[in-house]
């Protein structure tokens, strides 16, 4: 009864995506609500995917010469308002910070949103000449804006990330890092999660409040819809100016540097989570699966059932491996291994072990493999690889399947409101043209895309007049 | 002359010992001060501590069974509330939010300054069955509390840390996780950081706001004072019961379960500073330095010797190695390294290379080595663990040696007056003492060693009453 009532808990996607969503993020106990409006708590099953993207990231990072370092998480208002476009897009919406230890405050803190400021206001004092550069600084920490509607992981008052804020000598060196960066996020997606990503560069509209150009990995969800994934910007050299940092050049001249930023935050879980999921739960990418393998003995209490389990946990001990010799029934542990999305799922038994067997059960594909057991450790080093290309091959697969193109304003009306997925359309470049379409439809322009393809009209999908950009649309988290 | 500079800057110890810490952690761009009052910047530096810290404890907590979470960073003021020595303790000091989002807020929310009353919310909805307990999570985070006088590591308005909260069924789980997490902290201070340190339990006058008990581990600085460097608290249920956390017992009647909090900070590093450095600098003990050995090559512009530089560097590949190849003198790096607590120095230049040897220097001794360097590798390794091991016997050494008993108050006042160390004195229990030996001398009572000591007079140092107990007590950081 308990095994059935685990299944049925969950809404199937194809009922209601949202609350297969919000079904597999409780039932998975990745996270809690909790009673602080608007934030969320990460639980272990949910913390432990945050660190395990943290390490690998953070490894990708230092090979590139990222060093980390950490700010305060409170901003003076003064220093927030130094960026004119910045403050426009971050004041509202901001929590502020009026009194501390039992007295108003002279000047508001609000707590950071982003560290922009912070960074400026340090590299003012650090950046003298160009032997001080570059900076190539991250911090890993959580950032606070006040949203009004929330979902976990997708968009809560606080959440986790990276903030990196680099410093460079030449307007050539900065626009480089930030396409570096972007290809770090996008390749950890690919190589890690298994997500395949368009990387492209935003509309002015939809670029960051002070940069100069913003660039995006854009992936598709399951119901076509599209989750901005991580951004890396190149702020040119406003917020320098802004800042008044200046350094000598090898010129012996006064010049000012360029800057960029980028970030991804516990979002990718949310893209995860809807990229690979079932209608049993989760599925998790076989590389950040905090356990990949899970051991089920089958009539446990009979003799030498669980010492065999334990020699196959012993086996298996280069992989992350647990037995799972809890008092529960198979058929339990069987579905609570597929709503928490491991893997794969050893199961042993008499009969198994009468044979020198076990049984291998891949959850992405639910396939079941009789394997010798002197064989399990090559198997398991395998399939592992195996379970990681097949899932991104299916989610690419999905992803190119459901790029539909549009030439006229019908058929791209007509794509957006009944294909899930992104369409794919010429652009004018005026924000005129975006706005309507977004009031006509709910879509936004994800990105015009790194890649350079052909033109599939000369005209804008939206005005009929000259078209300059390729762009992907879609309806987004 | 840039040698020369390097090394004035730094007042000597002896001579001041407050502005010698201040110069070195500034020197050794372990940090930089904010223009955000009573936060400091942790640079690359500062920061790489925090990291290696941060990754040997966690592993040290997860090998007895913790799980990372993460909780909110603000705490509404109502559940704050719901604690009452607890809120009496930290309200005076937290950092109040009063608008989000562009308007008033109905209910204040403070900044975190620890979040036992935020777990407490948590757990009252995870725990019902005995067969949920005990939950044993942790997480790293930042806290804030609005301090009025502040100094880098030791006493900042915000500052890193970890917080470990648990719930147990019985007080007796409850009592040994808690000597249990004290003693992780202290064995990661001698086999980590060489740091030896008392453990003991806190007065009541002392004790966390809203504990039953709270155990301490005191470290000793270079110049006698004490630093409490990490502590654990035993809540009993007063925190469960405030917040109505109930389980079913095995005996299917309700029951409260009893808790824990224990956690260690970025003041760690404030300790390990004033326990290890000297006139130069730092000295960083050597399985925390992000940096083990540098490199230095003499005479780099001559042939072969940075190639002979490299290939040493290769042969060193299993530690943590850095090749300073940078167009500065030798005598500038030497300075630098010793500034910066980098454990061992390796040059090498034309005269070693023809006798195929290099010469190693120990940061700690300053002692000389010429090495083959074919047993470089060994030498180092063997090297690393030597220092280790000297660093920890001088640090107890000194610690041992300036612990002064006292049985009348007058060489009580007398040895805490004009000697740098701690006091080993009886105690009566009564605050009231407490509170004249802190007005009297600024001393406070550390902590009630664990290690039962045979009592050294049957009074009280201070009132002449039956004595209770056997205290250190000192002047702290």
């Amino acid at each position: 009864m308990a095994d059935k009532k685990l299944v049925e808990a969950i809404t199937s996607m194809e009922e209601d995506f949202a609350q297969w969503y919000t079904d597999v993020v409780k039932k998975a106990e990745l996270i809690e609500y909790s009673t602080v409006k608007g934030c969320i708590i990460l639980k272990p099953a949910g913390y432990a995917l945050w660190e395990n993207i943290q390490r690998e990231l953070d490894r990708r990072f230092k090979e590139t010469g990222v060093e980390n370092v950490y700010m305060p998480m409170v901003i003076p208002e003064g220093l927030l308002q130094k960026e004119k476009d910045h403050v426009e897009g971050f004041a509202p919406e901001v929590a502020w910070v009026t009194y501390g230890g039992g007295e108003q405050l002279e000047e508001r803190l609000c707590i950071r949103p982003t560290s922009e400021t912070l960074f400026c206001d340090f590299y003012k004092n650090e950046i003298h000449s160009y032997r001080d550069l570059p900076k190539v600084y991250n911090q890993w920490c959580s950032v606070f804006r006040w949203e009004k509607t929330t979902r976990p992981f997708l968009r809560s008052r606080e959440f986790l990330w990276q903030e990196g804020h680099t410093m460079h000598e030449t307007a050539e060196d900065a626009e480089n890092r930030t396409v570096q960066m972007l290809n770090v996020y996008a390749d950890f997606c690919k190589e890690y999660l298994a997500i395949p990503t368009i990387r492209g560069k935003k509309t002015d509209k939809e670029k960051f409040a002070g940069a100069v150009a913003t660039y995006t990995i854009e992936a598709m969800m399951h119901d076509g819809k599209a989750l901005q994934s991580g951004t890396s910007h190149n702020f040119g050299d406003g917020f320098a100016k802004a800042f008044g940092i200046q350094f000598t050049g090898r010129d012996n001249k006064l010049h000012t540097p360029h800057q960029t930023s980028w970030g991804l935050s516990t979002r990718i879980i949310g893209a995860m989570i809807m990229v690979h999921g079932d209608n049993s739960g989760l599925v998790l990418p076989p590389r950040i699966a905090p356990t990949q393998v899970v051991i089920i003995p089958i009539q446990q209490k009979k003799d030498g059932v669980l010492d065999a389990a334990r020699a196959l946990q012993e086996k298996l001990s280069d992989f992350r491996v647990k037995l799972d010799d809890s008092d529960r029934s198979p058929g339990f542990k069987f579905a609570e291994q597929e709503m928490r999305g491991f893997p794969l799922r050893v199961e042993i038994g008499p009969k198994d072990m009468e044979a020198g067997n076990c049984v291998v059960v891949r959850r992405d594909t639910r396939e079941k493999f009789t394997v010798a057991q002197a064989e399990l450790h090559d198997f398991v080093e395998k399939m592992l690889d195996t379970i990681h290309n097949d899932m991104y091959e299916r989610a690419k697969k999905h992803l190119e399947e459901n790029i539909f193109p549009a030439v006229t304003y019908d058929e791209f009306c007509d794509a957006i409101n009944n294909k899930p997925g992104f369409v794919k359309a010429m652009w004018c470049g005026d924000v005129e043209c975006e706005n309507k379409i977004k009031e006509d439809t709910t879509a936004t322009s994800r990105c015009m895309p790194f890649n350079d393809q052909e033109p599939i009209s000369d005209r804008c999908v939206c005005c009929g007049k000259p078209a300059k950009h390729l762009v992907y649309w879609g309806k987004a988290y």
